[in-house]
């Protein structure tokens, strides 16, 4: 087809050079390629910076160190030099395998932190960029796109009553949803740590296809997945807000001032009133990381009818009763895991890493529940407050769910 | 609510700073705001960099012109140097106001490329990051996310017959369709040009805030919304692709041999099957840029009782009649492109910038229309093959639909 060859090798070569077409859309960049997974298992990677000085990489492929560098201490999980070779190129390649596992890393170029510019995988966590390495293989398989059936993923506005104005969900419809419109479906929803939004468990949390590949395995259940936003000041993800744009930020208002937890039911209504859910406790589970383990656990306790199952992952777990509580949803904390266990629900599952920040604390909720004898699972990883083990802690949750 | 307070103080200084846990999730960065919005409309942008000797900035909201630096010669869209400030702060503010509209930046530390860390926006184009300023106004109104009602988007998986395997759309329907069951939607096809996806519309491109705020406004329709694939090689974006990741190129296989255009009837089968649409062409528009200009004449052309509107934005036009064509999507162009107009299409619309490389090619297709008396609208733009051009068009394009 000669027209189309022409046009077509035309395309390419018009957009093959950000600086052949000045005011043509930017393409091009350099063909470097980074990172390269290497057929023994290392992975190298490539920053062209033909002036720096110096080239770090940091990321959590890494092991933990502290690097001195002209520019100050860095104490970041790993640090390592890069090389600097032909045309500008930088380089470094691990000197051992990279065990399979989602990564997150960044280059400091003379002291400024970067991107990976030939990786076009990029993480926003609250406020922060990294790239991103996937290596697949054990756990990390579940983070991987594979040939399986694929979920719909919405992002989906809600009126919400408690806030006062439209707030935006995601919304995992798993695969087979729309093909069985008399079929009806169990529901989990999955709550985001302090700064977090209803994007983060879809980016950093590959809750879309650890559920995609969970169920195609016959792992888990076919369900729906809602994955709310927990700053109940604001309508959505910084980037979808009417309110003017914010940098994100750790410190938002009312986000554990319990009215998230407290209109709860006004999401669970409306899912109900727009999925097809089986929309009875029993076909309901609740989970989150962190603050999203905070909301859990009090939406849980406060609404002990709602939920068959809650996972509570390094949770900023928060359980000593407090009379003098601004809002009712913290009162009582006794008594309602009282009333909460009463009610035998099927799962109380607890994750925590053996050097996350809120250990003890987690360690002291579970002294609690040992001394009522409430039954609990609990699952402890090695490492911190991290995604890693958000990720695990996800992985095992689901399959537990909804098996009766 | 004291242990709450506690609670809150300890998450947001644990994650504060990124050296205080180097075995906590990854947070923090520098307190620095960029790009800043000044009162009087010029905008600051800052880059943290305490080892660089130069940084500069690139974006399209400077001037275009070329750029002597020590490591080559720039010719990008405007460029401009960054001043050193305190603490390795580099700073750079426009001696003029900057117009409502969207732009895409980079900085370029020590001949680095790199993006502003402190600005979460990124943009992808193909393989190229950006970092995005949204300057509303005018125009630009409409890119912004504005307190209106919001469509849902959704990314969803079709069976491909033509490419054999399953492949994702994207699909925007307006505010109110989820709560009027009854109501039925027109729907417009909006696609990518080369080495765009899926995604590029509701990225660069702001379809889904431009399709809110234009309906708001009661000046476009409530429609529906799809954002195919055109790479029928392709399962879906490249990090969307159980195939492996590929860096995303221009230069894939496939995209012009005519079996993407031959085979949207699956496409069209496939959303009129699942989305309350009214199937009839008094109630289909089709529209794209570049490739997606040449996909939706070549579709229009072949299916000419499918659509009642087409829109070229900056189109690969293909117009020249080829016996040897492969595909037979292509050949009898003349006779079909007569057929086509003797079914009296609504509107068969092209824009064009009037620096575009393809400009020739667009004159050429009026020309053909013209000597034939074919009806068809036309806009010229200022500039070249660029997103602030196709943004436009959208905007323009989509008011003149479905009115009858």
């Amino acid at each position: 087809m000669k027209t189309n060859t022409i046009i077509a090798s035309a395309l390419a070569l018009a957009f093959g050079c950000c600086s052949a077409f000045a005011q043509q859309a930017i393409f091009g960049g350099n063909e470097i390629v980074s990172p390269q997974r290497n057929e023994n298992g290392t992975v190298t990677f490539r920053c062209f910076a033909p002036g720096a000085g110096q080239v770090l990489l940091t990321g959590d492929m890494l092991p933990t160190t502290k690097a001195e560098t002209p520019y100050g201490t860095f104490d970041v999980p790993g640090v390592a030099n890069l090389t600097k070779g032909e045309n500008g190129i930088w380089e470094y390649t691990t000197p051992e395998m990279v065990s399979p596992e989602l990564y997150t890393y960044n280059f400091i170029v003379d002291g400024s932190r970067a991107l990976d510019m030939n990786n076009v995988w990029v993480n926003r966590d609250v406020a922060t960029l990294t790239s991103v390495l996937l290596v697949p293989g054990e756990r990390a398989e579940l983070y991987d796109i594979k040939d399986v059936p694929h979920g719909t993923v919405s992002k989906r506005w809600y009126e919400s009553k408690a806030a006062g104005f439209s707030r935006r969900i995601s919304v995992y419809t798993p695969a087979g949803y729309e093909d069985s419109p008399r079929k009806r479906y169990p529901v989990v929803y999955v709550l985001h740590g302090v700064g977090g939004d209803e994007d983060a468990w879809l980016t950093q949390g590959r809750a879309a296809q650890i559920l995609d590949n969970l169920i195609a395995q016959g792992k888990a259940e076919p369900m729906i997945a809602v994955f709310t936003n927990g700053n109940i000041s604001q309508e959505a993800a910084p980037l979808e807000n009417s309110m003017g744009y914010t940098r994100p930020t750790m410190a938002l208002p009312r986000t554990m001032d319990g009215v998230f937890e407290e209109a709860f039911p006004e999401i669970v209504k409306f899912v109900d009133s727009n999925y097809r859910t089986i929309a009875k406790k029993q076909k309901r589970a609740i989970c989150g990381l962190s603050m999203g383990g905070f909301h859990s656990l009090h939406i849980s306790l406060n609404y002990p009818d709602m939920f068959n199952y809650t996972g509570l992952f390094s949770a900023a777990i928060s359980h000593e009763s407090d009379a003098n509580a601004a809002n009712d949803i913290y009162k009582d904390f006794d008594g309602k895991l009282a009333r909460y266990f009463e009610k035998n629900p099927k799962l109380f599952w607890i994750g925590c890493g053996d050097t996350d920040f809120l250990y003890n604390a987690n360690v002291e909720m579970r002294a609690k529940l040992d001394s009522a004898a409430y039954p609990y699972t609990y699952m402890e990883t090695s490492g911190g407050h991290i995604w890693r083990n958000w990720r695990i802690y996800l992985s095992e949750y689901l399959p537990l769910l909804f098996k009766d």
